[in-house]
């Protein structure tokens, strides 16, 4: 629980990628070894007005390896009502909710609330949105996978407050 | 908090796929559609003893989708002094500690200690293992690339006490 006091966010921005660059190449040269990143060390950020709707804060966790582990990760924290705009993911993403209660809709227009535990999966091309409840802010796991041109999110319009109050 | 003192486990085993199978299923006929599984609906799991010296708890979350986002994962809660045997991960690991203190080593030797919010990556052959501190249990979410026949990890020998200490 403390740790997600101070564990802002995450979503998989492939704008978000260059962070991890440094590290990547440190341990892709020479001999593989294991590493390790300190909590702390990957600059968390407020997720940018285009894509975001209220507060949203994104702690970077890994990045893409190639063709070998294609999946980024990431924290994701929605204060109460932020939620993301409409968007798609070209090669599918995995949410964990980690804490909080949060909401999330597709296309047919439904809205399902999610909590701690509950776990998504968003198939290719699928759009959707995700954030917090009303009331409750939300913290989620974010698994995208990620195309050979780092690719990994399609942004597109606001959910508007009908859409994400589950109105027609 | 609360969700970590029941979220018991995860290390991803090929073995453990076949829970998700109805699941995946069910997502990928007819138009794909964001699935949602809840908490608590696919079981946890003892982690063998073939593969782990002490008590570790699998709670499985998400399948390898194929190619287009071949990452599988769990959470692993390891009791105290718990650990893995060595193995290492053909398509590597991504590892994210949510909660305790533990430990992981290489081949060099070295044994780290790991807290939460740290972040592992093991790049495909190396060996290694982890399991928590002698006095405190860990958990994390295990993230590991998957090869198309479904391997994504290969096991060894148990770590003996002398190597999870540190010594020669």
């Amino acid at each position: 629980m403390k740790m997600m006091l101070f564990t802002i966010a995450v979503l998989v921005l492939a704008s978000g990628a260059g962070v991890f660059a440094s590290h990547a190449r440190a341990a892709e040269n020479g001999t593989p070894k294991q590493t390790i990143t300190r909590y702390g060390t990957l600059p968390a950020y407020k997720g940018p007005s285009r894509f975001f709707t209220g507060v949203a804060w994104v702690q970077p966790l890994f990045e893409p390896k190639g063709d070998i582990c294609p999946v980024a990760g990431a924290y994701v924290t929605f204060e109460p009502g932020a939620r993301s705009h409409w968007h798609d993911h070209p090669a599918g993403q995995h949410l964990v909710v980690t804490e909080g209660i949060g909401r999330t809709g597709t296309e047919d227009g439904k809205v399902h609330e999610v909590r701690a535990g509950d776990v998504l999966w968003c198939p290719p091309g699928v759009r959707h949105w995700h954030g917090a409840a009303p009331n409750t802010s939300m913290t989620h796991f974010s698994f995208a996978g990620t195309l050979p041109d780092g690719k990994n999110t399609n942004w597109m319009e606001p959910v508007t407050d009908t859409q994400y109050n589950g109105g027609e």
